[in-house]
């Protein structure tokens, strides 16, 4: 790619980002819109504007305020940012005012086309000369000069652009972890620090896995032991219970509008044919056909026990112990685990069982790595078109086409990425549905889950396969012969730096900017209005989003990756991923205190995630310059660099074993303080009454509306019924 | 070989083992050996000789009585041999009827000399016909017919022999595992059950380990804690106390004979030259100077603190909930561990500081591969031997002597294993010396470490390095080429068949019966007996031997992994295997009833190690199957194995989760109700005041002989020193 196809692309976007600033700044403002704007405040139940200058808002929200609203697992999205601006903004520096001078004073790619015509590539390594290239270092001085201080001032720079990441890293982790444990501090009693799960319940003939739970407990764990909840298979029961709300929920609407009209409707196809029916009757009369489904379900659910429990106890530092010991004889029964957030919990799990479990857990292995593999067409798609040539080769009577200039940079800067984005958008909402496969017992461990999985598959489906079948696609090979891996990555990925910059300036800005205007909740917005007459806004019943980790973090950090690997093969790039980053933290902080709010906590798990991908990308680094330098012919600055790998892996080894526990549970120290200063604490007996009943099956719970069906004198489920 | 040879071995090895056995019958009735043949009587105190029908004696014992008077080490150990003898009962009955006749029956290797003179391998699968040998198959009937059997009847087998394995070792598992808790429960309090090992003690400036240590304990275990003790540095005050116990053994010897001439010594190099002193005044002089040293060296030993404690609890329970929950917010501190049995910790583990321990464990790591390498070097030299046309080759001017019926045969058929037994001899002290090195804190741990270090040394250099080097040391590189990997073993591994037949007779069946008729004790009693004119009994400080499990256990299971893996290729080898796993068995019973005493107890946890040997060893049969069926041009039969290996894994992690951590630590559940059996005990108070000095360094503790001194009247070393 040259320059100028670069400067297009920075300019559409540049120009898509203002525009989407500037709308966003001028419909914030309607009352109309605050559903879309500010869904977290309509959620909390007020109604007024949050205040114009919104840059200054979130740019001055301090970080115990921003914790406090938004939550430990928004508070660690946000580092991410924090993070990658420091380490970025050293690395650019350094990188800009050292590295490019030194790559556009190399002469190996004589290319002496006038400046804006330059190809990118004249800004990256890859312009370096040779170090063997001894012909050369003897005619012209300028080329031994320059492969010294290549050599000297990129050691240096990685080096400590190496000590300087691994010490913020192990800052960072410390500093999260210490807020990890400050919020643990801070918090209510929550259920799910009294309660862990059991499964692999060994339950006798003629007894119930609910009376064996509550007898285990009793004796082994007197003192602390508080109730239990069995668990049922109750998929049908969910099902109908959801059927149910969606009625009364319809039912309500169409009686508060009291608009005939919309009362009647035909009960055929569509709505079009058939004879015209009362549509009140017709969902009173529906919701009475669920209601005796119920009813019939719930009795039968009684010999639908799964061999699985909540168990609560009376403290946190009881729950732990029996979270943390092996229970009975057999390590494959009484198996315990954390338990999730009540409403947190993914019913669905315990409703299959084992064996389909297991099987799901292999198709969705399988799957994973098919649609994996799969993903690689339309990457070569998108790659063809980075090639012009080739496409003219392909498609020969588009060449006239193919050759006006802005046809071709519009083609080459900007479209590839926009064909990849948009296959991308499918990828997180398929790995949620594998993950949720997987056997997960809870909502946040499924999207925990999909997130390493969206990592893994951008690593290798947008860096790797990016860079090899750009380069060459039978270098795939590679796989096998680990030996040459360094080499091929070395030459590949200097080659694709033009097509990566221009991909944090065409798909990081754009997204970041779509991201703050919301683009999909402000039509279906309008469209509500424009149609229904009226915003969405059903009062108690309105939930704010949550945000998608598994779909943003993934993203992020990918940015991430090219920054660190590209930091010293094409340091161009880091003026684009500053502005990502800076664009990212103002806007991603404005979203997390005005839009999202978070369903569940994870208490900071997202955080050993995104650490282990630091370390990966570090790594990929290390390997990359092995090679460069072997490429380069520098064998001494390849060997010398080569303990670094092994010592940021060891590094790693250490943090994980300082830090990663923390993330795994809370040690007894901090338990037994809690308990204690809980002790005092008057609301306790309280807490203890709702916890007896926090992790029943919301289908075996009084269904949120019977109370208002008592109000509307509607023959429906009772709480006494259920 | 040849078959003549073969039977010149059995011969000799026969030979020798009657000669051990009749000698053993006959010098164990001899009062002067009861220490070498009943050294366990001996420290218990029975003086009157065992039942002179010791076959009967070790075949009737129950296994009820063998486990209560040896433990559950030893009978861990012997369900070794009767683990091996079934499933070598069976795999011979069904190999020796069915896959012998076949493998005589083929006519691969055209051996038509008579039968004394034919080569082993005409009883191996080396003999049997390729199955697209389509020539024979048309010429000749009877080449298709063997080809089929063959294939059916292998199949067959190979599949219920690794059926018939699996199935017992999943059996033997569980059996074991019952064992291990049924000990547990019927266990009198012991202090290990009640202590932790705490390491990584954060000790402030100013205040001691100890007061650390104490105050936490008190904070958060304040119902189930008991008390504790600090180690110390004292590798010097060890070294002091060894010297003065063995020099007061000295002196009591000394002073019990009142033997005059014995008395008096030159004081000279070796006692030959100098001056002529009174022995008795000589030591005890040295004995108060050491006693002045130990002074100084205990009154300053207070400063050198290691931050590490053992911890005791009120309850086996309280102790394992410290042991499993992480105590401290930073994970690298207040590291908890099982603490050993008292008399098993390995004291010089706390002195060495935390930078040498971790460069030992380096070194220790490097020496064993480096000890591993160069062990090929014996290795070769006895293949040499095997291979007698190699040695006229590079010896010529042996050839007469070669050529001579009688040598050819000892040297081929006894004398390379000589060497080899020789050489191996040193590889388990070496061992327990390098894992010593790697910081364990118990004994045990080390003896189990160096156990594992010994397996994998003998599947590499008895094993692969013969196997390999014996075809051709070239071969070595096919570790970089796993794909060749079956089919380079499955050409090699029957090639060896008759060494390793030769290997069973003349290593196994001579072990055994040396094991039986322990030659260097003996010799040591008769020299004691001869110079000192007594034998070694000094009444209560006589120590009977232990058995060395980090030797014997993997020599036993090498021959079980000879015979899984050529159960199938060369069935021959099942006779032989089946004797040595016959005399083991009452050999060792009647070794551990009489001479050995375990100095301390792991609770049957070396039962892992052996499992996973079996499954490795099974996976080996595995992989060498595919790669004959492969030689043998069957690829349906190669194909149809292949899942084999993949199961049998599954298998062994199905049995890992299911066993394994009954074998980490004791479950919540036995815990308890040995915790509350012992509610009722009224020795538990007396139990109590024993724990909080079981722990202390012996270095530290009132020394053994102080009490014998004060009626000596020697102003030495008294509790209140101390």
């Amino acid at each position: 790619m040259i320059l100028s196809a670069l400067l297009t692309s920075v300019g559409i976007n540049f120009g898509l980002c203002s525009i989407f600033f500037t709308l966003y700044t001028i419909l914030r403002k309607q009352p109309c819109n605050i559903t879309v704007y500010a869904p977290r405040l309509v959620s909390q139940g007020k109604r007024s504007l949050p205040t114009t200058d919104w840059v200054r808002k979130a740019w001055e929200t301090s970080e115990e305020e921003f914790l406090s609203t938004a939550g430990l697992d928004a508070f660690v999205f946000m580092r991410i940012f924090v993070f990658s601006l420091k380490i970025f903004t050293f690395g650019g520096i350094v990188g800009l005012l050292i590295l490019l001078p030194i790559n556009c004073m190399g002469s190996q790619l004589r290319d002496d086309s006038v400046f804006q015509n330059k190809s990118l590539d004249s800004f990256s390594i890859s312009n370096v000369n040779n170090g063997s290239n001894r012909y050369h270092l003897f005619i012209r001085n300028c080329g031994l000069h320059s492969t010294i201080i290549f050599s000297i001032s990129v050691i240096d720079f990685y080096l400590s652009y190496n000590m300087v990441t691994l010490i913020a890293r192990f800052g960072e982790y410390a500093y999260i972890s210490s807020k990890r444990i400050a919020c643990f501090y801070s918090s209510k009693p929550q259920p799910h620090h009294f309660s862990i799960l059991v499964r692999g319940i060994p339950v006798p003939l003629g007894s119930t896995c609910s009376d064996v739970v509550g007898r285990f407990f009793q004796e082994y764990h007197p003192s602390t032991y508080h109730s239990h909840a069995a668990v049922r298979r109750s998929s049908k029961l969910q099902i109908l219970v959801t059927d149910a709300e969606r009625l009364y929920k319809r039912l309500t609407q169409l009686k508060n509008k009291d608009n005939a009209p919309q009362r009647h409707r035909r009960d055929g196809c569509l709505g079009l044919f058939g004879h015209k029916v009362d549509m009140l009757d017709h969902y009173e009369k529906t919701l009475g056909d669920i209601a005796d489904n119920v009813r019939i379900e719930q009795t039968s659910l009684a010999g639908k026990e799964v061999p699985a429990a909540f168990v609560s106890f009376k403290s946190r530092f009881g729950a732990a112990i029996a979270l943390n010991i092996q229970e009975g004889i057999d390590p494959t029964d009484w198996i315990t685990e954390k338990a999730p957030e009540p409403h947190d919990v993914y019913w669905p799990f315990f409703s299959v069982t084992f064996i389909r479990r297991w099987i799901s857990k292999l198709v969705a292995y399988v799957t994973w790595n098919v649609l994996t593999i799969l993903f690689l067409i339309p990457v070569a798609l998108v790659q063809g078109l980075t090639h012009l040539d080739q496409l003219e080769t392909m498609f020969p009577s588009l060449r006239c086409i193919l050759r006006m200039a802005v046809v071709s940079q519009v083609i080459t800067g900007y479209l590839p990425i926009l064909i990849l984005q948009m296959f991308l958008f499918f990828v997180p909402p398929i790995m949620i549905m594998l993950s949720s496969l997987q056997g997960y017992i809870s909502w946040s461990q499924i999207q925990k889950s999909a997130c390493c999985k969206v990592l893994w598959f951008s690593i290798w489906n947008i860096f790797l396969a990016n860079v090899l079948s750009g380069s060459a696609l039978y270098r795939l090979n590679i796989f096998l012969e680990p030996k040459e891996f360094p080499r091929v990555l070395a030459e590949a990925v200097p080659a694709q730096a033009s097509f990566f910059i221009a991909y944090v300036v065409a798909f990081g800005w754009t997204n970041i900017a779509s991201e703050l205007f919301q683009l999909i909740p402000l039509l279906y917005n309008y469209i509500n209005i424009f149609f229904v007459g009226d915003s969405d806004e059903s009062g108690d019943d309105f939930e704010a989003p949550s945000i998608p980790y598994h779909s943003e973090i993934p993203r992020i950090l990918f940015f991430g990756l090219l920054g660190v690997t590209y930091i010293i093969l094409a340091p161009l790039i880091l003026p684009f991923l500053l502005v990502y980053y800076c664009l990212g933290y103002i806007i991603y902080r404005n979203q997390l205190l005005n839009v999202y709010v978070a369903k569940h906590q994870t208490g900071g798990e997202f955080w050993p995630i995104v650490h282990n991908y630091t370390i990966f990308s570090l790594v990929l680094m290390h390997i990359i310059v092995i090679g460069i330098f072997g490429l380069k012919k520098l064998p001494v600055a390849s060997a010398s660099t080569l303990p670094l790998p092994i010592l940021t892996l060891l590094f790693n080894e250490y943090c994980q074993k300082r830090f990663f526990p923390i993330f795994k549970g809370y040690p007894a120290e901090c338990l037994i303080k809690k308990d204690r200063q809980d002790q005092n604490n008057p609301n306790m007996s309280e807490f203890y009454d709702k916890l007896a009943n926090a992790y029943n099956d919301p289908a075996l719970m009084p269904i949120k509306y019977s109370g208002r069906f008592g109000s509307h004198k509607l023959p429906l489920l009772q709480s006494s019924d259920v």
